[in-house]
Formats: structure tokens, sequence, C-alpha cells
């Protein structure tokens, strides 16, 4: 199987998820003159969107960069791909209880923690492609292959230690967590991998 | 008409139906501290999420082989294609019903057969699709011509014939069918069409 | 600009609107021993799912056999593609409302009337681009100048008018409005334009 | 990094983005003989959908002519095309409230404001995004180079300028401010910047 229709069906599913991220923000049906608090009173909604947002756009941006170093899939690839998409497609739902749950208490700290866990299944998915792609020499280009398994897996290994650890400190502060992967996720689109940076 | 085309508007089609399968998790409106046990309440959601999320994507990976074999569609296939994708934009709807009704008997048992039969009718027009391709030489490329009638048919006919038993197991155990589904799935991800791994 | 972007957008814009298609479903909460009966009366949703489904197919279909006539394209053909897009966009509100108010006495008619007004927009933008493009002859591919004008022209019309019939009939019959559009896409699905069958 | 790829992710953006613009409408559960005066009621809704679906289209083939100018994209473009397409996916939440408050006095003016706030975010990161293209020559075709700089900013600032003056217009008329889009969209739409009319 080529690499280009894997590459234009995640497209399209990173795509359509990050657009559907927009569906959380709902109608606040406010009464007369109330609609400005009422907007204003949604920004958790608007931080974790944008850190959602952002998150996937990165892992979007890592994953074209993993496949542009690559020749040819597996169906391992194409399986492990599966399941990195699962978590990606799943991503609205999290955030979407994250900005509504984000101040209460508890509840705040679950919506966190189940926020990061859906992330970290991702991060844990998109590490396990690399290191795949990685050590089947068949699979990537020759350009690629001598400079990038000592410095891509300890990059991304930061990003899902990051994200791990982000489960717990969703017990400590929610907004933290928010905050956490929005700096991540700006941190790695201003860093990227070595093989991405060279044309 | 070219294939590729048909191709990019089909992966278009899978993309977005697939990714609409996360608009069946909703907010469950958790009162203060009930969140945790309000989202593993919804596990049903999300084993019926990952059947059919597997299940639409190996249809994919599928369909993408086939279309590998063909140089060339004409309107039937066409047609045929419109029909299978109609049964794939509808999986979310089957999905959430069984989400929903998992383990509510009657209904569960109602729910499971409605989902299995939505999936038989996706596998009958993809079985239609594929011996149509292979029984018309001049819509396929000729290195595929020989081996694949007798391999191909086959294997996606115990698929088929996997979805209709699952329409009378509904009857026994809804749970069974979701699980039937998710095995299936992932036994075809990891074993594919013959032409498709040469390359 | 070249066609083949414009294409792309196109194609993802069909691909989404036929997908959304499927969010007319709602689950209907059904009590106990409720769901059989409960989905068996949602078959006016299912048929104008279907209607609309493989309308808006055949108009992609269409467009597509348009746009492989064309070697450029103008402005103009980008702003009438953009109304036309706006026509497709909107086809699944009044597909849920004539899904709702089929059998709704004079609430159906006026579904059935308004779903018929939309499918008429969409049907006009459509025309007009084919005009526009077959009257500018530097948009054309050299091989389809000389025998398109007088054969493709008449064959839309003929759907066009069609459709504007089915404004009126509503007031007749809102599910003879449904099966009107069924069989017409049916039958463009059949028999398309001449530039198309060549290859 | 090819500008091809980010091209065809921001067209699935784009895309999706605008097809989920027909969610705003809502069956308005007519009783008997109502369901006429519900649907013409919704006119707000109608041509809030029209605004933001021809301002969208129109930056959507912009940003297309822009990437043309463009034979490479370096990190900084790609972090300025996710903010844009932040803002664009943020577009139908807007546009919703608006459809919705339009005629409601003080809400109407606050959804007006919040409409151009959004639509002005997203006209300032096309303008970032213009801005540092033409000044990183590298980026640039050899073509385009000489001619552009001069030309394109004050057109797309012209645009800048105008819906940040729809904020503060928002506080006058709601309904002024949706004309003022659509118009400025349609201006757009037949008037492009100079490297696109070329070919």
């Amino acid at each position: 199987m080529s690499t280009s229709r894997l590459e234009a069906f995640s497209d399209g599913v990173f795509a359509v998820a990050i657009t559907l991220l927009v569906l959380q923000f709902a109608d606040p049906e406010a009464k007369s003159g109330q609609l400005l608090s009422k907007i204003l009173g949604q920004w958790p909604q608007l931080v974790t969107y944008a850190a959602s947002f952002l998150t996937v756009g990165v892992v979007w941006v890592n994953h074209h960069a993993i496949f542009r170093g690559l020749r040819g899939i597996d169906r391992t690839i194409q399986f492990i791909n599966l399941v990195l998409l699962l978590a990606v497609v799943l991503v609205p739902y999290p955030t979407q209880l994250l900005g509504h749950y984000l101040n209460s208490g508890e509840n705040g700290a679950v919506a966190a923690a189940f926020y990061a866990v859906v992330m970290t299944i991702m991060s844990i998915s998109f590490q396990v492609l690399v290191i795949w792609a990685l050590t089947h020499p068949k699979l990537l280009r020759p350009e690629v292959k001598a400079r990038s398994v000592g410095s891509v897996v300890p990059r991304f290994g930061l990003g899902l230690v990051t994200y791990a650890v982000a489960i717990g400190l969703a017990f400590v502060s929610a907004p933290l967590v928010v905050a956490l992967f929005a700096f991540t996720a700006i941190y790695y689109a201003f860093n990227q991998i070595p093989w991405m940076t060279e044309d």
C-alpha cells in the first residue's frame, strides 16, 4: 500500500475531528441583555477548544513528518495508525467534558484526568508508530535511516511523559492541565523533528 | 472515469462517517462528585464506538485494496459504491442505539439486530462490488486478473456470513454481537487480501 | 486556477454534506420492548435519507463529469460553484424536515415543497454552471467542445423541470415528491452525460 | 514540508467548517399548519448562513491563491495557518448566535460584535500569513516576488479594516453587520489577487 492514500485518509479524519471541536459550544439561550456575560462565561470552552485544536494540529503535523520519512507501509503500521485515529476522533468528547466541568471541583479533576488519559493513549499510539517505523528500515527512505532513531524517540517520549504526568496533575488543578497541553502544543509547533526541517 | 476521484470521494465519506461516531457520547450532566461513575457507566458506548470504528476502518482498507486492483470503473461500480457508502454513512446511528440499549433486554436485542442488519447491507454491497469487479476483466489491472477470483470472494464471503449470523445472535446476547464485530475487524485488519500485500 | 483544487474542495463539501444526513436520525428513547416499533416508525427518515443521499451523490458524479471536460476555470465558475455548494450544504435541513413531517398533512406539503425548492436551487446552479462552461470555449478541453452543447443542456434541463414540478406536486402528495427524487437520482445514476462515458 | 499537504489539510478543515454551518438550522417542531410560518421565521439563520458561507468560501479561495504563489513553507507559516484555521473552525458558533439573536436588541448587538470579532481574528491571521510570505522571498515562487508586496497587502488590509469597523457597527445595527459581510464576500469573490488571475 502506498503511503499517500493512508495519509489522505488520516488527513480527512484529523480535519473532521478538529472541526467537530466547535460543537461543544452551545447557544446559551440568553435572556435580554445577558448574552455578553453568557459568552464571557464560556471562556473554559474557548480555552479547552484552543488546547485541543493545537494539540491535535501538532500531532497531525508530526504525523505528516513521520510519513514523509516512509517509503512504504505495512499492515502493522496501518493498524497502529487506526488505533491512533481512534483516539484522535474521541478527542472532542473529553474536550467538551473538560470545558463544562473545568471549575467544578472533584468533577473538574475527573474531567481533566479523563482528558489527559485520552491524550496519553493518542501519544502512546503515536510513539509506537514512530518506533515501529524506525526499527523497520525497509519502511524508511534511505536518507532518514541513520540520524533518526536516536533523536526522534526521546523527543516524542518527552511529550508522552508530559501527558502522563498531566493525569496525576488533574487532581491538583484542572486549569493547569489545560495550560500544560496548550504550552506543550506550542512548544512542539515551533520545535519539530529533524527530518522535517531539512527542506 | 478515473478511479482516483471516486476513491477520493469515498475516502472523504469514510473519514467523516468514522469521525461522527464520537457524537454518540453526550455530556452526562453529572452532579458534584458523580462524573467518574457517569463516565465509567458509558463503557457500552466506548465498546460500540471501537467496534464500529474498527469495522468501518477495515472496510475502508479493503475498499482501497480493491480499487488498487482496478484500472477503470464503470457506471455500475459507481452505483454499487454509492449504495455501499449509503450504508457506511448510516453506521453512526445503529452504533448510537446499540451503545444506549446494550444492556436493555429486549431493546438491546433489537438494537443489536438492527446494527447487524446495517453492517450486513454494507457487507453485501462490498461483496457485490468485488464480484462485479472480478467478473469484468476490462476493469482490472492485468496483473491481478488470474489469481484473485478464487481467493477474494470466499474471504469476504466469510465476513458476510459472520455479519448475517450476528443478526440472529442479537437475540441471544447483544454484547456478544459487539464482541463478534470487534473480533472480525481485528481479524481482517491483520489478514488482508492477496493483491494488497504484494508491495 | 487549476480545476483540481476546486474539485478537491467541492469533493470535501459534497462528502461532508452527504454524511451529515445521518444526523436526522435521533435516538427515539424507547421504553422497554418498544424499540422495534420505534425504529420501524422511522421509515420516513430512512426514505428521505436515501432520496437525498442518491440525489446529492448523482449531482456529485455529474459535477465531476463536467469538471473533467474543463481545462481551466474562471472567477465566474468559481462563484457559481460556491452558490451550488451553498445549496448542497443546506440539503440535510430540508431532508430532516421532510423526514419529520412527511405524514403530517399540511405541514408535510410545506416540508416537501421546501425540499423541492432547495433541490431546484441546487439544480439551477448546476445548470448555470454547465451553460457557462459550454459557452466559454477557452475553458473547455478541445475534444469536448463540439458535441456537448446540444446534448448536455437539455438533459440536465429535464432534471431541473422535474424538480420544479415537484414543488407544485408537494401540495398533492409529500411521499410522491420523495419517490420522484429517488427515481430521478437512480435514472441519472445509470444514464450519464456523453463525455463521461467515453473512457 | 511541501505546500500540497498543508493545502490538503486546510481544504479539509475549510470544507468541514463550511458544512457544519447547516447545523444551526433546527427542526422548529411546528404544530399542524404552522410549518410554513416557522420556516419563514428562520430567515435570519438563512441570511447569516449565506454570509458566513460566502465569507469562509472567499477566504478559502484567497488562501489557495496565496499558497499557489509559494514554493515552500516554514514552521512559522504552519503555525500562523493553524491559528487561521482555529478561527475558521469557530465560525459556525458566532454564526449560530447571530442567526438566533439578530433581532434581539442588545443581545443582537453583542452577537453581531462577537461575530465580527471572530471574523476579524480570522482576517488578521490571514493578513499576517500574507505578510510573512511576502517578506520571506525564499518561500515565494520567483515569478510572484516583484509585483505582489505592494498590491496584495493593501487589498486584504481593506477587508481587515471593514471587519474591524463591523465590530463597532454591531452596536448600531446587527442586520447591517450581516449585510456588510455578505457584500464584502461577494466583492472579494469577483475581485481577486493579481497572481491568481494570470492563468
